[in-house]
């Protein structure tokens, strides 16, 4: 269905944990035939039943480390010691194609993204209120209470850059959440940009310069 | 639901005339509550069975010219002979309320509308060939061969103008392009501009500012 020069759209979604992201994402995938989702790079070690090139890229940090001086990445970031990145090639060689990618990645994430593709479009998912968030990041109250802490402090922290994302999907039915995403993702198929590439000959024809 | 300062969006629908526009908008009102479409003001005579205030504002020419004087309308365009204008004030208290609305009018129209409420989103419909437009037009062959040519370059001047909306539909299936149509609108309900609005304590109080 491609035609030359028809561009995928980059969708970044970020949220702060508890809100369901990973789950949603999941769904859209089984839903929507035409979106990809990125593999990072990582160097964190393989956990059991992780599988290297479907959870991960997982690489050493040497290979990590120069894959930076490279520039391959479209993102990447330290967390705890351990890198997460994006490749940008990947990325870039799927858009070109004409598919749609998903990156999950955080707010520092998605300002680098922006600033190398800044016609992507960015997404942020919140839990339906600050109450649930607590409840869901303190978990089964098993948790050492500093743990629990610093994940509130990330939430929260994550939350306050909501407003840098171009939309903003509220997670309080699994269902109603889902559907928003998937109308986010469908209407920017819609747009003129992306239609007058792929019926560039209908325009034409109907405009009677066929 | 509407919070003080949630604004609604106005929606601008385009289209060639055989495209499946007024059949497309009657559907998008039964399936979403919140939107609503203008009842246009004209000078052309009531039809039978049509009402004043359902199918249009009947006016006097006199009356017409009175509102244009005063800037009442949003867009008018003297078609044959026969006014037809949107009231600027009936969309801007509908728009305040929070509520979205549909406007069905030409590119010229869409275009004295961008310059007014440049935030509008525009949306142009398209049939899925230029030979099914030209079947649609053509009728059953009992229109006078000179009313089918002004039929079809019309058509084809208003597509000549698609690439100045924001949104392409192709109605090849009625239901797909309906549910293109209502993910458009769905998705502008999810923008940040729009949601930041109303859902301003929850974003305070996920980001430890509430």
């Amino acid at each position: 269905m491609s035609q030359a020069g028809e561009q995928g759209t980059l969708f970044v979604i970020s949220a702060p944990s508890g809100a369901g992201k990973t789950s949603l994402v999941a769904e859209m995938l089984k839903n929507d035939a035409k979106l990809g989702v990125s593999i990072s790079h990582t160097t964190r070690p393989m956990r059991e039943g992780e599988q290297d090139g479907v959870n991960y890229h997982f690489v050493s940090r040497d290979e990590f480390e120069a894959m930076i001086a490279r520039g391959d990445f479209l993102e990447h970031a330290d967390v705890f010691g351990n890198y997460y990145g994006t490749s940008q090639v990947w990325v870039r060689e799927t858009l070109a194609r004409g598919e749609d990618v998903i990156l999950e990645i955080d707010w520092q994430g998605a300002e680098q993204v922006r600033r190398l593709i800044p016609e992507c479009v960015s997404i942020f998912i919140v839990p339906p209120s600050a109450e649930v968030l607590r409840e869901r990041l303190t978990g089964r109250g098993t948790d050492a209470p500093d743990v629990v802490e610093r994940r509130l402090r990330e939430a929260t922290e994550e939350c306050s850059h909501a407003l840098e994302f171009d939309y903003l999907v509220v997670n309080d039915d699994f269902q109603v959440a889902l559907a928003d995403l998937l109308a986010i993702v469908r209407s920017q198929r819609l747009r003129m940009q992306v239609q007058q590439v792929r019926h560039r000959d209908l325009l034409a024809g109907l405009s009677g310069k066929a």
